[in-house]
């Protein structure tokens, strides 16, 4: 039995905790939290749920020990700069690190990969939503006069976004004033955005959340070659799930000495999945 | 460069040497025909476009010669006798066969796979078309006084197809006792059937297809977790295309020494793509 452990216990460790203890193949090694001494941490594979932002120092931390780690480090901008700093710590521990292992980056990642390997020309449009997204809750909330904040994102189609985003006042707080902050914030200047004004914040919170990837594209010479990907999930359980299907590939590379820093798209599907190969090729190919 | 030769030029074949020829890193290295001396052949990879009976022949011919092979062998409850039948060839000589990748079997398994991986428990539904069935037309032609058939898949949802059979009468057939006849057929004593006289089956012939993949699941604890997979796409260029990406991924398996027979659930989907790792990464995770 491979033992999974998991770092922070916040929406993304709890459902992880779920995911591993419904695993037929995978124990459950403890939860640990940040400050916790990591010198005693006895486990094979270490699921950081961890801020998105504290992910790169933990996964060091871990791989220099010759534990294996999976992140869902979402920042996208910065995720080959992740994979270029943790590999030769891994490669030199001989442990591997499987990082921005959620959906976005992460699943839908494979998707896009396979796409454009069966249309190698077009374009993928990837809408997000209905849901909220941390990012510009956060932004939202930080403007003054602005008590709580939650930002739905909204799918226009190929890949245009629209922002509805709720606002709890502070007393006294002026909306109109409030509205032009955020209209005028960098997070919501490019993309349509409604502000609306509600008595409790919280009363409308949801973790659920979409995806719809869209793709034309062109197979040798033929065009109008036409894919479509969709989901309706709830993203802590979703991202929980992946990242423990990630665990059992990062132990199973491990194991065949297939070590380094690897995103989704370097890992073979069927490394995901628990029991044998010839049965889950039966299954599923 | 990759030198990728075609075995076979039928449709398929036709449609993988466009892919071949668009592809900016693999060479066409020519077609060969079913009596071709395979002695003389040049290619790193060769893409057996023969009908899906003659593929184990040629793919054991060809591994025992240490040339790796793509194919899209399509017989669900075969697959892993060929995998096992190719494999120790492979291995004895150093090559690689990627088997059943065409769509489904091929790019429809790793969707499944990824489906599963997302959400452990459920149930996923693949339903086909509308398309053409080939292994249904035949057998529609075959009944007495049938001259032509072509035989629609229509997908109902679930998994439940429907078939529609159009039907060119020889001179003189009755058409209740043809109708009979094919109802009574195993291909289509299970499915809803109708059969339809027409003055000319090959003014409707079209090689458009689709599929729609459905899986609701579990993530963890989670339940009502939903995913949907559809393409509409021409099926020969997107078996060729699929088939071309493999050969890419089967020259670097090679290069790396992972040698053996694979599925495409065994492969790393960025090894199915052109170009440097980092920058896919950067395009696509």
């Amino acid at each position: 039995m491979t033992r999974v452990a998991i770092l922070g216990y916040g929406n993304i460790g709890r459902a992880a905790e779920q995911a591993i203890k419904a695993a037929p193949d995978l124990e459950f090694a403890g939860i640990y939290h940040h400050n916790d001494c990591l010198d005693c941490l006895e486990a094979d594979v270490v699921l950081l749920c961890t801020p998105t932002r504290e992910v790169p120092k933990f996964a060091a931390v871990l791989a220099a020990k010759g534990i294996c780690t999976v992140d869902s480090f979402d920042i996208h901008g910065q995720i080959c700069d992740l994979r270029a700093q943790l590999n030769p710590v891994c490669e030199a521990n001989k442990t591997v690190s499987i990082i921005s292992a959620g959906w976005d980056p992460g699943s839908d990642s494979v998707v896009r990969a396979l796409l454009m390997a069966m249309a190698p020309k077009g374009i993928t449009y990837t809408n997000f939503g209905p849901g909220r997204s941390m990012g510009h809750s956060v932004a939202a909330k930080a403007i003054d006069g602005v008590k709580n904040a939650l930002s739905m994102t909204i799918p226009l189609g190929t890949g245009v976004h629209r922002r509805m985003v709720y606002i709890e006042l502070e007393d006294g707080a002026d909306f109109k004033t409030v509205e032009a902050a955020i209209l005028a914030d960098d997070y919501f200047a490019h993309d349509e955005t409604h502000v609306i004004a509600v008595p409790d914040v919280d009363a409308l919170n949801n973790v659920a959340h979409g995806v719809s990837l869209v793709r034309s594209g062109v197979s040798g010479e033929t065009h109008n070659q036409r894919f479509e990907f969709n989901m309706e999930i709830n993203n802590p359980a979703l991202t929980g799930q992946v990242m423990v299907s990630c665990a059992r590939a990062a132990a199973r590379m491990r194991d065949r000495g297939e070590v380094g820093a690897k995103t989704m798209i370097e890992l073979r599907p069927i490394d995901l999945l628990p029991g044998e190969k010839e049965s889950l090729i039966k299954a599923l190919v």
